[in-house]
């Protein structure tokens, strides 16, 4: 017997392709698992392409592997033809509701969120309350106002959100795990910018912080303005993730974030193509004698969150060089937790937390995951 | 609304009292969570102690704790007495099925197997093909001939296992959200045993073999008889675990172990204590030159399980100095993943890899995993 799992994915940006890549290339492989992903609609921040009867109809494989060929070119949803349909703005919104409201009664329907929109909070928190699930790579949803992230977790287990921190990292995962089986988590300590992880292991070789940043734009790294990762705000978001996760009752503003560059660097005052030339290199001083200082102390820096207590803080912290976080290189994520059954030698997971790949596969896990919850 | 996970408990050691004393404790955070675990029978290896209906009453907390003092000081679960039952061998089995049976019709049922016999196997693939669910802390019915594997894996949903490999860490169920994404998980490296992890972090100091080993039965960290550890043994039947997980349809037998005394020394020739006093320090020399050998090469000794390719392995290995692998000191667990996603730098998850709290707490996490397969 076949498990369908029926789904609407929102986002058609690189994670998105890549998960539609993923469930074409694991048809046989999920197959032999006992389910089969049935995708009934597909959205960017436009239009929707749908099946014209999502009871008995599914976007076939040629079609995903076309969406993510035009999408990849920047390309409409409205050039594709065939069975399906397309709706554009503002009927969008409208229309997912109705393929929710009848797949809920059915058969059940996952909404998946792999946009980075703010604007999907309205749909997903519709979906829940009609009974849906939702899977999110969106970190936005869970970080707007607290009473947006109670509606959205108000049936814990049909929400799941792994990629949402570390990319495909088994952290949520694990978290839940802790907190499911009464495990009080005393500590969470986090690198989760593979940005800034890579930013500070290299600047922690002696290596200038303007040319750090350069070298991580160059290789892609970085967003397009990569103050935009030196905020601080991603990791903001992620920790925010975390506590909410943990059952703190806090907003995004009270977490304390160090921003890795002066508000007179802003967008609102230089380009970022002034930052990179003009304000950036301003910066390497002081970088550099915060890295010599730490390393008098044995101690190297890392950008973590931390979450322990009552406090919840963003930024760059000191270190010891001989220790799990201290050892971290490269763009590798972390997260070291401390809890009553991992007092003495804290859980670590390790790896690479960004890239579509992973965080693609992330969300599929999490597709998979809620299949009990499936009737047919 | 509350839903309920009926279960019953196989085993009475320290895991499964753990278990009992983590499932009273956690009423009120589990309530949270609209879940509550109603536990309606617990054998150890003689006898059954079950409730009466158990669609309808379940053995209440104080009796839970009850069990968990009288079984710590080695009494029988006959001295109960109240509302409950208490059957004896040869009946024990027959009964549970009868209870599977009933609990399976209405709101499922949850075979809980902390025991560490190999004579569960038939009463689990029993529960499994009426429709219950099972979780296993032991691993012995999944290290069995690979028919009897076959049987329990029959329906992967219904079967949870993640306190057989690496106590409560997330190994299991981070290497099946791998297996559901696709992801294609080319090696496996991992340090799963505390004690032998203990021993090869002790002598990379200098410290004879033979001291090392009698201070971890010293500090309970052994089986009485030490040679249940330094065999490999437990070591191999987690790899077989794993290997299974992979896919790889193979017996224990397949798999090369590295036993750490030769044969002339074994439990049918000499006892325990002779071992311990008389044959340990014969093997000194041996450990002591090949941890020379390998510092010499920048490495460290370490006792692993190796998974790639057709190659299941178990037993030392030199592993650099300046890795996750090497770098582990003490009793802590390592699991290092390499795939597709976690190419460059590896999936590594390590902590606390034994104990009784963290193995329960693992149990604990499982069942509530389960609860989306539970009708009520």
């Amino acid at each position: 017997m076949v498990k369908s799992i029926s789904m609407v994915l929102m986002g058609c940006g690189g994670v998105g392709r890549q998960l539609l890549q993923h469930i074409v290339s694991c048809r046989s492989l999920h197959a032999k698992q006992g389910v089969r992903l049935r995708v009934v609609g597909i959205c960017d921040s436009k239009s929707l392409l749908f099946v014209s009867d999502v009871l008995t109809k599914e976007l076939d494989d040629t079609l995903l592997l076309e969406v993510c060929r035009i999408k990849a070119n920047g390309t409409s949803l409205h050039t594709l033809t065939g069975e399906c349909q397309v709706c554009a703005d503002p009927e969008v919104m409208k229309r997912i509701m109705d393929i929710a409201a009848a797949l809920v009664r059915t058969t059940g329907l996952a909404l998946v969120d792999c946009s980075a929109s703010d604007e999907t909070i309205g749909v997903l928190k519709g979906a829940i309350h009609l009974g849906c699930c939702v899977v999110l790579a969106n970190k936005k949803p869970l970080t707007t106002k607290i009473e947006d992230y109670d509606k959205l977790v108000s049936h814990p287990r049909r929400l799941r959100h792994e990629s949402t921190v570390g990319a495909g990292l088994p952290v949520i995962a694990s978290l839940n795990r802790l907190l499911s089986s009464g495990d009080p988590i005393r500590q969470i300590i986090g690198s989760l910018s593979g940005t800034l992880g890579y930013v500070m292991s290299e600047v922690e070789d002696g290596k200038p912080f303007s040319e750090v940043v350069k070298a991580a734009k160059s290789l892609n790294y970085t967003e397009p303005d990569p103050r935009d990762d030196l905020s601080g705000m991603d990791v903001a978001r992620k920790a925010l993730i975390l506590a909410r996760l943990l059952g703190w009752r806090m907003e995004i503003s009270s977490i304390k974030i160090e921003s890795l560059y002066p508000e007179e660097m802003g967008a609102n005052v230089m380009s970022a193509e002034e930052f990179l030339v003009k304000g950036l290199p301003l910066l390497d001083k002081n970088i550099e004698e915060r890295v010599r200082k730490a390393s008098s102390n044995g101690n190297v820096l890392r950008y973590v969150c931390v979450i322990e207590d009552t406090r919840c803080n963003v930024g760059i912290q000191e270190i010891p060089k001989d220790s799990p976080l201290g050892r971290l290189r490269g763009s590798d994520n972390i997260l070291v937790v401390h809890s009553r059954c991992y007092s003495q030698q804290p859980l670590v997971i390790q790896g690479a937390g960004a890239g579509n790949d992973t965080t693609a596969a992330g969300v599929l896990a999490d597709i998979l995951d809620i299949q009990d919850l499936f009737s047919s």
